[in-house]
């Protein structure tokens, strides 16, 4: 007899990095340099506890948190939201020489009604995309890019192409290459949206610029035409809020053109807490209606009882001590790594590192493998130490290989003793593998 | 030029109970006979608070509270999750005078193994179909049903067909002739499961005698030669523990051949805390495989803080206690609508009540249509008292016209005070439109 499953049921990969969460689970003495978890030394327990107990206690907030909510979100922190967002995008965008567009799309972009809270961003990214993809469909990501985005093609049957990757971020000449060979081919009809994880991208480290996510939106934009449809530019923001250098970037949403076209998903799990998993995006028509509906049909709304805790978290102010609290220890956690790197790695290797987010980027020397089969990977597990071989976050694009020459190292989850001792323990399984200099 | 949305996003309908839920905002005067909200009174504030403060307090739970954790759910609630539905289940099932299977099959289908933990039991339902349903294939439901699943299928362009119900359940004849009917048209390799809202259904509050559920699995395996692949019966016991009286049926699970074929689900969210949403299921390999990657992709797992919340309610006894409580409330909120229904309605109308959950089921005589164009319901909503129409619950099934003379009154959020106003003002309705006799 043949099986029941759908074709997604059976079409659904395993995702390479249950792998490697299940070897860390099974070595105890293992480093894992392979997790984007967030610090567990950092969670805010304290707040979470205090906060809970107000809303529970008050009568005002205390059933409704345990109470069903509203499919879009709770009204009170789809305003907060929508204000944050405007924060952030004004005081980093005045800094632009030139205000990119009126205050009249300003507000438009940024208003709680196209607010969704969800059950973090990534539920956000799968309902985006239901909404967006029939089977066969394309969606192009840069190149490497957040690999489980890349499990939600694979599972839901649709096409990504990759787009070149520079440290500002994606290649205008590339993503413009990748435009005309798809409209030869006859296939753009079937590019939906250009997926950026745009702030200290998972899993380079690098953001990209806000001169070229607005040239990038005005060059979907001059292919829509020819795709007889809009081309969407979803901006995946989860990292933004994890920066310990440098100045904040404007979002897609500033940009001239944005209120049609861009999708923007951001979250409170990293800056805040994981584990009450919180995710938001702001849509534009008519993608805010479908996404709505599907969240109706996939749970009705988020538990509200995690949006009256975020909700407090922001209006106390809390939100922001506690975001400049974790920025100084990721920044201090990144400089301890940098630091090991610079001691232990082989000045072979070409390192990018970030002012922010959980991620270095490390190529080794062209026809060296530090894929998942690769001798490399069993060298460092041996030595109980795991980094996420960078070949999972390259989508099956036929044309180009999959580069297997680098590695995604975190910095997020780990102590600075395991740090230290981490990078050491890498950096000699690394110089058996490359030649000496 | 077209929508970029795929066939999924322009498909998804905006769920008709959204109007009716939108009309109950806005009329400040409007009692409302329709939410399935449960009961604000008896939302556990205050457990919820002390157990939070526990959980978020400890150094073994805090931190990992607040953090990621597995898709499947945490291994403690899962734990408990599976001893909670083995003493569910031998308690009521050491009842029948036969057992039905022997101990090791019993352990089998309660392992903590096949338990995955989601964002309330919606989730899984939605996953469930995803891993399952192809566009096309058709699901049996009763006739009626719950009508967010009805969305679901509407969706994602799924079919149903209706089983007819009878006060003890479906109609096992008429599940034999829906079977048979497809066999003949050469459906039948398009059928994937039997969906059974089992204990105190939504829409009419009948429950599924366990002889019913038993010989309805044996039916369906003696058409899966023929279909050429399992069909599942796919058990719904989102109301199981909301039983004011009698006693508890076992479920599907401990009926022979349960182990390949029964998916159950269930809620913590009715009995607890809608707002701490956490659902659960059992499910059989290989669609447990299917819907935990399913689940990677959607949200890698539900929030930890709620898992944690709900493994201490259980562990505590604190979940029996608050049962039993909320078990007497809507008992007594039961019986003060069923002496409400008894003064002012007319006797011409067909009532079903319930040992549990948050329903009656209203039959009018036939040709007075109680529908959402009707001009009963819109003399109703004149009167400020709004009901679920009966229709709302019938799937889009080819083979029979959908009734329009039912209505769905629910006690769930309503006060005993307004339980009375609502049901006179809709007796008093009610009388203009039926035949004085």
């Amino acid at each position: 007899m043949k099986s029941a499953l759908s074709n997604l049921g059976q079409r659904t990969a395993l995702p390479p990095i249950s792998w490697l969460m299940q070897t860390a689970l099974t070595r105890p003495k293992l480093i894992s340099l392979a997790a984007g978890f967030t610090d567990n030394a950092t969670l805010p327990t304290t707040i979470s506890r205090k906060l809970l107990s107000d809303v529970l206690r008050s009568p005002k907030t205390g059933p409704s948190a345990l109470q069903y909510g509203i499919t879009a979100g709770e009204n009170n922190l789809r305003r907060l939201t929508a204000e944050h967002l405007r924060t952030l995008d004004s005081s980093s965008s005045s800094r632009l020489t030139m205000r990119m567009k009126d205050e009249h799309e300003d507000d438009k972009t940024h208003s709680p009604d196209r607010v969704m809270i969800t059950g973090g961003s990534q539920q956000l990214l799968y309902m985006t995309l239901e909404a967006l993809c029939d089977e066969g469909d394309i969606i192009l990501v840069e190149d490497p890019t957040y690999f489980v985005f890349l499990s939600i093609l694979q599972s839901r049957g649709l096409r990504a192409r990759g787009v070149k990757l520079q440290r500002d971020g994606i290649d205008l000449m590339h993503l413009e290459t990748v435009l005309q060979r798809l409209k030869k081919s006859g296939e753009l009809r079937r590019v939906k949206a250009l997926y950026l994880v745009s702030y200290f991208q998972n899993p380079t480290g690098a953001s990209t610029s806000f001169e070229k996510k607005r040239k990038a939106l005005a060059l979907l934009k001059k292919f829509e035409r020819a795709a007889g449809h809009p081309i969407y530019l979803l901006e995946d923001a989860a990292y933004r809020e994890l920066r310990f250098s440098g100045r904040d970037i404007p979002s897609t949403l500033v940009a001239p053109g944005a209120a049609g076209r861009v999708i923007y998903t951001g979250t409170y799990s990293k800056p805040f807490a994981p584990g009450a998993r919180v995710g938001f995006g702001i849509l534009p028509e008519p993608l805010f209606t479908a996404v709505q509906r599907i969240k109706g049909n996939h749970d009705f709304g988020t538990a509200n009882l995690l949006q009256q805790l975020l909700a407090r978290v922001l209006q106390t102010g809390l939100y922001d001590k506690h975001v400049a609290k974790i920025e100084k220890r990721y920044g201090q956690k990144a400089r301890v790594m940098k630091q090991a790197l610079a001691e232990h790695f082989p000045p072979s290797i070409e390192l990018w590192d970030s002012d922010g987010g959980l991620y270095f980027w490390a190529r080794l020397p062209k026809g060296i493998s530090a894929g998942m089969k690769s001798k490399l990977f069993q060298a460092a597990l041996k030595a109980d130490v795991l980094y996420v071989p960078g070949e999972l976050c390259y989508a099956d694009d036929p044309a180009r290989r999959k580069p297997d020459n680098e590695m995604r190292i975190s910095y997020g989850n780990a102590s600075e003793r395991d740090i230290r001792e981490g990078i050491k323990r890498l950096g000699a399984v690394l110089r058996k593998f490359l030649p000496a200099k």
